[in-house]
């Protein structure tokens, strides 16, 4: 059997056909009703330069294709000219263990899975009527996020903050592209107080938002923090929100914002919902327009079988 | 940056040139000097129809190349005409995580480099005077193995077990061929009344090798079980011997013979050594010509990271 050898270039426009938010929401409906096998995330961390890489791999029970994905970030990356978040996906047969496909998507996958997910979580735990928009960091997920968003909120006008100022500028830039009007604030705080949909991209260890700064009603989904020493939001915030969703109930014990909350006695782990539980109720949602929800995603491998099982899909029916 | 993508076609000469047993060595002792940044083996498990999958990965310390190996058996799939065994090596820039190769294998690096293990084990731990060479297991590892050894005894003598008749007779041919004088023997205790350097292929999960049966002066290999549930040594034969080597002290704790006998209580920990220390050492090896000495092994990501180096670096010097 000879694997399909896809580069980015060959996936792109196939992915770009793809309901990725349909996709998404099936995907973690499929986990949270314990169809999926999902190993504990593998790690690699690196020191100098720093770098982390995780594995990601799993299968659906009665499905067709396992999935392994290997996403790694390099900080020190763009000082070179090469981006920070690298990888590829691999899928195999279920039955055989045979190689289907080899997806070198250069990480862009991972990008993209991960802002459906943002825009899924929006899409049910966001507020009925997005103000504004705010984006913590200035990276490739701050853009895609945005991007996202586009298919369930109707809302153009955004807020990002930034450490550099360059990038930030860059970023107003890509966003007006989008069609967004996009300013800058000066601080998380003043960008809590313009925004009530908050998407936070960031590799911060250090909480950015506090709950005090969040106007009611605001939804935060928190997408940097995916090891157990990243952090984007005060743990406070978690304990104090209506709601607290998280991708992955398992993955959350060792790492992302509910683990550090949860470590730190802010946080019960009993107060904390899958989403696909959400997506899968009626009555696990927002309850009224003051609540305060947030969404911790720490990315879960059925999302990248999702993405790649129908990207390899199309590319097989169109070859 | 473009990965190089070679596939078993462009690997097999490659491959033939570089020695295995040399690297394995190097490998081994670069692990045991705590060198490799190795994390716990991932697995995926399978039920219908049965199949596992190990994701073994890691990095030297100041090294320049990362590792990724899937390796899989489905052990259904020679019904169907498919190796059992499949698999590819992921090979990234340890400095900024960019894919550099991806070796479509197809699960036979794994294979010579298990097969190159244990002749590494036999040519440090193995009677000086090997009279008869004993293969369990009819496999493709079998005929590895055997092939391997060639390169550190001077021994053309082997006698065989296996279940199947027919895939004994089929190893006999490759063994002869390979210029040994093969016999097939009537059970793995026969087998053990005519060898003095056993090698042990097979996935059982029942104990194959009685200590009772084995002559004074053997060494055996043992490298089928690879899982927690798999088993081909009973585990009076480890506590009983005289040197028992991992090429992992902390794989076995969750995998392999030494597992299974520590876990049964027949064997304490402390007196297991790794396969790296007894090269390093001069003093940690066989004692007399009547001493029973065992190696498990698990195989380790360090392994994997030695020969796909190997292999992309002489194809990055010849293209």
């Amino acid at each position: 059997m000879i694997p399909t050898i896809l580069t980015w270039d060959d996936i792109k426009p196939i992915v770009a056909e793809i309901d990725l938010v349909h996709a998404m929401e099936e995907a973690f409906i499929a986990y949270s009703r314990k169809r999926a096998v999902i190993p504990p995330v593998g790690e690699l961390i690196f020191d100098k330069p720093p770098g982390d890489v995780h594995l990601k791999y799993g299968y659906l029970k009665q499905g067709d294709y396992y999935v392994i994905k290997i996403a790694s970030g390099f900080y020190n990356n763009p000082q070179l000219g090469i981006p920070s978040s690298q990888g590829l996906m691999l899928l195999f047969k279920q039955t055989t263990g045979q190689l289907a496909s080899v997806l070198l998507d250069e990480g862009n996958l991972t990008d993209l899975r991960t802002a459906a997910a943002g825009a899924v979580a929006a899409k049910h735990l966001g507020p009925t009527r997005v103000a504004c928009i705010g984006i913590i960091g200035t990276g490739i997920q701050a853009i895609e996020q945005l991007t996202a968003l586009k298919t369930v909120t109707k809302c153009r006008k955004a807020v990002v903050w930034g450490r550099s100022e360059n990038n930030v500028a860059t970023f107003i830039k890509k966003a007006n592209n989008l069609g967004f009007n996009t300013q800058k604030m000066a601080s998380p705080e003043a960008l809590c107080q313009q925004s009530n949909l908050i998407v936070t991209t960031t590799p911060s260890t250090k909480p950015l938002i506090q709950f005090d700064w969040v106007q009611p009603g605001t939804h935060i989904t928190a997408v940097g923090a995916d090891t157990a020493n990243k952090q984007e939001l005060d743990a406070a915030l978690l304990s104090r929100a209506s709601l607290v969703a998280v991708d992955s109930l398992s993955q959350s014990r060792t790492r992302g914002e509910v683990y550090r909350a949860v470590n730190s006695n802010e946080l019960s782990r009993d107060d904390v919902v899958e989403l696909g539980e959400v997506i899968d109720s009626n009555t696990i949602t927002r309850k009224n327009t003051s609540e305060i929800t947030v969404t911790d995603l720490t990315g879960v491998a059925v999302q990248d079988l999702s993405i790649a099982r129908a990207v390899f899909l199309s590319a097989s029916a169109a070859s």
